[in-house]
């Protein structure tokens, strides 16, 4: 049950789905020269694979338990993070300002999928810092940055986000937890639960951001701040005070990720915990809304990883267990299971639809870098929509994705599959958060159709469908077969989300029950559609260097080989989604209460 | 977390879409007037949700433990163990010349269904004690029925299937236990995996079958024989005699059926376990095979009650949590979430998925019945062939479906749902066994193309498809439009169906790598096509009587909306798999294992 980075996919997708070379040439990336980018991979690969890999089950099995009021993480945690804040890793993409690396969110992207195939109940804490940070980074004081970014980026201090109160999940309005001013601060009071990493023994501060509501505040969303709620108050000095008026109520009980302790944090109970405002009174929730972006693209990560995960585990044992004749050959002679021809199918769905993921994954990241980054405002503001319209794609479908492939993992493991010791079900029921956490997946396509597409009535997506048909006609000039029925698939897959996205379009003001009636196939179907088109681009590009003999041919016909796979036995399953779509608001809603 | 019997729809499904008068009509089942019947659905019920379901999740978290080589199921256990076998419940399909009630398998299905929902890893030791019955009776001798029959009829002693050792899973030819004759009996040594219930503390005595090996058998499935080996033997009297050798050597710590025991068993540490031979030497795996149909319905079933048990669950759920305005309506007030288009497009998923599932269950269920007791032996043997298709069918979808709506389920609840004492990811861990255990799905599938259609050409499978079509002639009279859209679904998905029949049937023989690769696809094709067809005879039936003012309108009405949905928005994922099967053969086999 180890992990191997998979690093010829990630450079292919890098380099010739995401466009590597463009993004590291952007102002302010002067360090991405080629060789750290590969000097960056192999290391992170060998951390990976050799530390934060086989501390995965031991963290599944012994869990986070909660001791007098402490939250202890398993054996062997506290030793691997301090591993990770000693080599920079956590520094990667920040500002060097704060003691960033200034490498790209697309190269932090893929070492972030590292982390979380090797080990997502640790690395969670990673990503929860990484979005902490750039909360500080885009609406904290100057004070504010200086006290608590430089000891963040370089991981010391931990980051969490309290959001969510028992009454409160989707739906911040209605959250109670109280922010009553007191001279320079504030006391704040309340319960927050579902506190990832709120406590735990791995770093000498924890940096909690609290949404809360001032005592005179409206109703609703506008009556929501964001604090800084340190676990220790920082001296004068800057050197650790006195402990905060917060603490751990219990820890839950969860299906998966069990190393990575969820918590119930109460604050005030003596008086109130010391909270800083951030930035103005009331923009609390608009101040988490610009931090998502990136937080939903890395749990979109987190299945991509945790499928990978489960398609290396599947794939060594569907090489290793002997079982039964081959169907196609005389012999009677037991076969390795990976020639049998459903196994096969599993392995190929798993392999097809993480490689789409990747490649749609790391090209949203390569656009959060332009957004940011490009020279031209115009540019700029054009990658920000992409980036935006991409975001709960790569957000829900990943993660509903990557519940699909770690049940195929369980499921080409046979009997030993549902048999904990041999790990395949971790990483199904570690999987089972990411289309929960961060937005359900729900309110991902919701998202998609009433912001997304209505904003702007599909015109972002549109160009998409435009680079699909360009890339048709490169397609056409291509030889051999696959590539052939690659592209029809393609445009087959453009027509359909041409079709659909008008429809949307079209009803989203109108009849926004029905739309969000369809809205779940909708997303599904971009998913599938937008995978398709970047296996395709990748197809392409291995087409060209198996001509121009640039490569390793097993590699690149292998990617030709998934991407017809892709389309022939994957993306029809997108492209039926047009008319149930168009067809949901019909009886979705026709039944009364009662009648379910 | 109470379950409730969904009588209406149960009764709907076995007189409107199993044709539940014609089946008691039957000789043999004069007991089951329309009084019994219901008496018995009525108190199976009462049963079900007031003693079954209250310790489901009790024995979840306690689960089955091994102590001093012994078994402890949960507590409560077996005192309600006991009050199944008081009340009769074992003996209700069986012949009444062994304590049996002889009612209809259609019938017993309906009451298998209640106690899998209610609590199913209780109730696994019910299908394991009905396939060892199922066995004996066809099989053993007369000695055999007379000395082991009655008591596992009422159930005082239960049955398990010794198949799986670690080397034999899905291939069974290669297992290794040995069996040495010794006088009139055989003594049996060898370790077995897996096995339910191979040891417990509800019943006096467990009757093992086993498969094992003679001396100078052949090699593969040819040399294997089948075995009664009762864990405690039986005196000349009849009475409990010495304990044979056999033992426990551990039980499993699986993913879910935590109250169910799967044991590591040993056989004949002590010089041998005393075996009886079944029947004849080196017939073993076909005596399995005929109780297989019995066995892979009931694991099919299972599916179909763990989706409901999962639907009831999530439906209270959102009927209560509220959260987030209505997208609908100005009024910003938060409402139960089962007014989010989103989850109720989740709910409709499972609740027509469920209501297609039992359809076609119950529908399965009566072929049994008309196989065993029609009396035209023509007629008899068609309704075996029906039920042989459909066995792989019923198996597969279901428990695939039955993994996709428990899924469903946790995603309603939300953050709750990754929260185990939520109880909504037990329903989805217990389901994860159901796809692999009985014969994979790949193995149904395999089943399918390569015996169902392959012996007769598709003939079985055309006459359902010439019934699909007369059920669309019916159709075309029927009022409305929702009867008409129902209408054209079907016959889409008649056409898909026949299409895809074809190419398997001309494929199987010549082309068997391609055929399998794609077999998956035709499976599910099939599930999703036949679902729609017992939908769409409901809501036929359920306009009928709407017209003629017969039953509720409330459900009759609920009858025909689920049916649309299921045609509009699932039946297409359906026929969409056509492309997809015939397309399989190209990649799934490309590339070269180490490609992967």
């Amino acid at each position: 049950m180890t992990y191997s980075a998979p690093l010829a996919d990630m450079r292919f997708a890098l380099r010739e789905v995401a466009g590597l070379a463009e993004i590291a040439a952007l102002p302010g990336y002067e360090n991405a020269t080629d060789d750290m980018v590969d000097a960056v991979l192999e290391e992170a690969a060998k951390l990976a694979g050799g530390a934060l890999a086989p501390l995965n089950k031991q963290g599944d099995v012994q869990g986070a338990r909660l001791e007098n009021g402490v939250v202890r993480t398993p054996d062997g945690f506290p030793d691997l993070y301090k591993q990770m804040v000693e080599g920079g890793w956590n520094s990667l993409p920040f500002d060097p300002a704060f003691g960033g690396q200034g490498m790209p969110w697309l190269l932090a992207t893929a070492v972030q999928e590292m982390w979380q195939s090797a080990n997502m109940g640790f690395a969670l804490v990673l990503l929860l810092n990484q979005g902490a940070i750039d909360a500080i980074e885009h609406h904290g004081s100057e004070a504010q940055k200086q006290a608590y970014l430089p000891k963040m980026v370089s991981g010391e201090w931990t980051g969490t986000m309290n959001l969510t109160e028992p009454q409160s999940g989707s739906d911040l309005g209605t959250l109670r937890c109280k922010a009553v001013k007191n001279g320079d601060h504030y006391l704040i009071s309340g319960q927050k639960i579902y506190i990832s990493y709120g406590d735990h023994d791995m770093a000498e501060n924890i940096v909690h951001l609290v949404l809360a509501r001032t005592p005179d505040a409206p109703a609703g969303v506008r009556g929501i701040s964001l604090f800084i709620v340190p676990k220790v108050l920082i001296n004068a000095d800057g050197g650790p005070g006195k402990r905060n008026d917060v603490r751990v109520a219990s820890i839950e009980h969860k299906l998966g990720q069990h190393a990575s302790p969820t918590c119930v944090m109460v604050f005030g109970d003596n008086g109130g915990a010391v909270g800083y405002l951030v930035g103005e009174e009331g923009r609390g929730l608009s101040y988490m809304f610009t931090m998502m972006n990136n937080a939903r693209l890395n749990v979109g990560v987190q299945g991509l990883s945790i499928a990978e995960r489960a398609y290396q585990q599947a794939l060594a044992f569907a090489r290793n267990r002997v079982q039964s004749k081959d169907d196609t050959k005389a012999s009677n002679d037991g076969v390795p299971i990976i020639r049998h021809a459903d196994v096969r199918r599993m392995l190929m769905t798993m392999k097809a639809t993480i490689e789409a993921m990747r490649a749609l994954g790391y090209y949203g990241a390569a656009a959060t870098d332009l957004a940011l980054r490009h020279p031209d405002a115009e540019q700029r503001k054009r990658a920000q929509f992409r980036l935006d319209l991409l975001i709960p794609i790569i957000k829900a479908w990943f993660t509903d994705a990557g519940g699909e492939v770690t049940s195929l993992g369980v499921q080409i493991h046979g009997g030993m599959g549902f048999i904990e010791e041999t790990g395949a079900a971790q990483h199904q029921r570690d999987a089972r958060i990411l289309p929960i956490y961060e937005g359900t997946n729900g309110i991902q396509a919701r998202d998609l159709v009433a912001r997304k597409i209505a904003r702007d009535g599909g015109e972002t997506l549109r160009a998409l469908i435009a680079d699909m048909r360009s890339l048709g006609d490169a397609l056409a000039k291509a030889p051999g077969d696959d590539l052939q029925a690659i592209r029809d698939g393609l445009l087959s897959a453009a027509a359909a989300l041409d079709d659909a996205t008008n429809w949307v379009a079209a009803n989203v003001a109108k009849e926004i029950g029905a739309t969000l009636a369809g809205s779940a196939h909708y997303l599904r179907l971009c998913g599938l559609a937008l995978g398709a088109y970047v296996l395709a681009k990748g197809a392409l590009t291995a087409s060209q260097k198996l001509m121009s003999r640039d490569g390793d041919p097993t590699f690149l016909e292998s990617k030709i080989v998934t991407a017809r796979f892709f389309t022939d036995t994957l993306l029809p399953q997108g492209t039926a989604l047009v008319a149930p779509m168009k067809a949901s608001g019909r009886t979705v809603f026709a039944l009364s209460e009662e009648q379910f």
